[in-house]
């Protein structure tokens, strides 16, 4: 945790937050917090500041804030994700927010277990707490939008064109010939398959919305390995913004990441 | 599972294959084996090849196969890393395999926790199992070494000089001002910090032994984020290297991936 994100709800005054200590597990080092302790902090959709913690009771700490700047640039990444399994979608969804993406798309598709959009874990606000937990990572403050999506074919037919004019369309596809390469400053919409990866099918379906089928080469990596490595490959500067203000989201010398 | 890794002592014969049934948990669509069921193996740290099940008994599937092609080339890059907490390093270590790193030194740091050293994660087959993972995912056969070195100062100043000279060395560091990118031809040595980063003292130990620090922005990764991200930024071919022979390392067509 780099950046405690604070829900409008826990605003008790202009510049002064109550934060419930039962909101993150006693872990030494970072929390509870001491009185006097410094912490970056961000509003949910909102600037980023510094706080100090003023006091902790038995319930609540009560840090006073000042919010005085914008959140790390969005990656210009829709991802549109074959629903993987509940364990996997978790750490996908804390690593897709942590890289910047702020519009995913669970989709289905043939080889998506039927099982997995009965999952527990697709409740809101357990997806918003994956989500949570990667803007606290990467010092964001900005929610992606999750929507799901249980019928691949309508989804890519009646949807998916609209919804991506203008948009670079690619389907990873380790079958596929051509490999990835830098997307330049336009938005990029990204398809990536489930385990097993999309059917033939279903490619031919995407390509026939203009989504291009690239490679990640002789590789096949799992989703959470590949998304990184996918993100970085199209967006190389997305990830090397910081000689201008490096120390923006550096947390406090005390503070333990 | 992309490939079936096999070890020495699972060949009963030339080209034939005897593996337990108890190797893998059952699990629908691949395992265990059907009779006739093609197969993509290769040896551990040798070739790869297509198998065919000729018989699944009690407790072994026997395997005929034949080896023909060389696994995926490696990345050139060396990793050191923080010991990070026993859940991740499992992960990060299959991750490494994966994106094809073949020598990963786990160090110590001032904030490794001292408890890290004593997990059972740590014994050499549990360290194997994870990096097999990785490799039965990537369609590389070729495993990983990882050393272990509990002291930092020692390591660095003793041992990282020769191991080092005539690699690029860099140190993934959130603070540092100069940003990465690709990497070129040749060989680098990558040092990741543990949660809340490498201490000044350590980045300036480092730096003496010529690693540069360089960040990937503002936003603060995890290891398993960070790991992926850095080496698609250094060895952005090392992931589009397909087109060649992109049949090479597909799973037969029934195979679920």
């Amino acid at each position: 945790m780099n950046l405690l994100l604070l829900a409008a709800t826990e605003i008790a005054a202009p510049g002064l937050a109550e934060v419930a200590l039962a909101r993150y597990p006693a872990r030494a080092g970072w929390w509870p917090p001491q009185p006097g302790r410094q912490l970056l902090l961000g509003l949910r959709d909102g600037l980023i500041g510094e706080g100090v913690v003023e006091h902790v009771g038995e319930q609540r700490a009560r840090i006073r804030f000042t919010l005085d700047r914008a959140p790390p640039p969005a990656l210009p990444l829709t991802l549109l994700l074959a629903l993987p399994r509940p364990k996997m979608l978790r750490r996908v969804l804390r690593s897709a927010a942590e890289i910047g993406i702020k519009h995913i798309w669970l989709i289905n598709s043939s080889r998506v277990e039927k099982s997995y959009w009965q999952s527990p874990l697709l409740a809101p606000p357990m997806l918003d707490a994956y989500l949570a937990a990667g803007l606290e990572q990467a010092c964001d403050t900005v929610l992606p939008r999750v929507e799901l999506r249980t019928r691949f074919r309508p989804f890519v037919e009646d949807e998916l064109p609209a919804m991506t004019a203008g948009s670079l369309r690619l389907v990873a596809h380790p079958a596929a010939g051509a490999p990835l390469g830098p997307a330049g400053t336009g938005h990029v919409t990204l398809a990536m398959g489930p385990e097993g990866g999309f059917t033939d099918f279903e490619i031919a379906l995407l390509g026939g919305t203009g989504f291009a089928a690239c490679t990640l080469g002789r590789r096949v990596l799992r989703v959470e390995t590949a998304l990184p490595v996918l993100a970085a490959n199209l967006f190389p500067a997305g990830f090397s913004n910081a000689a201008a203000d490096d120390a923006t989201c550096r947390p406090p010398a005390t503070a333990h990441r």
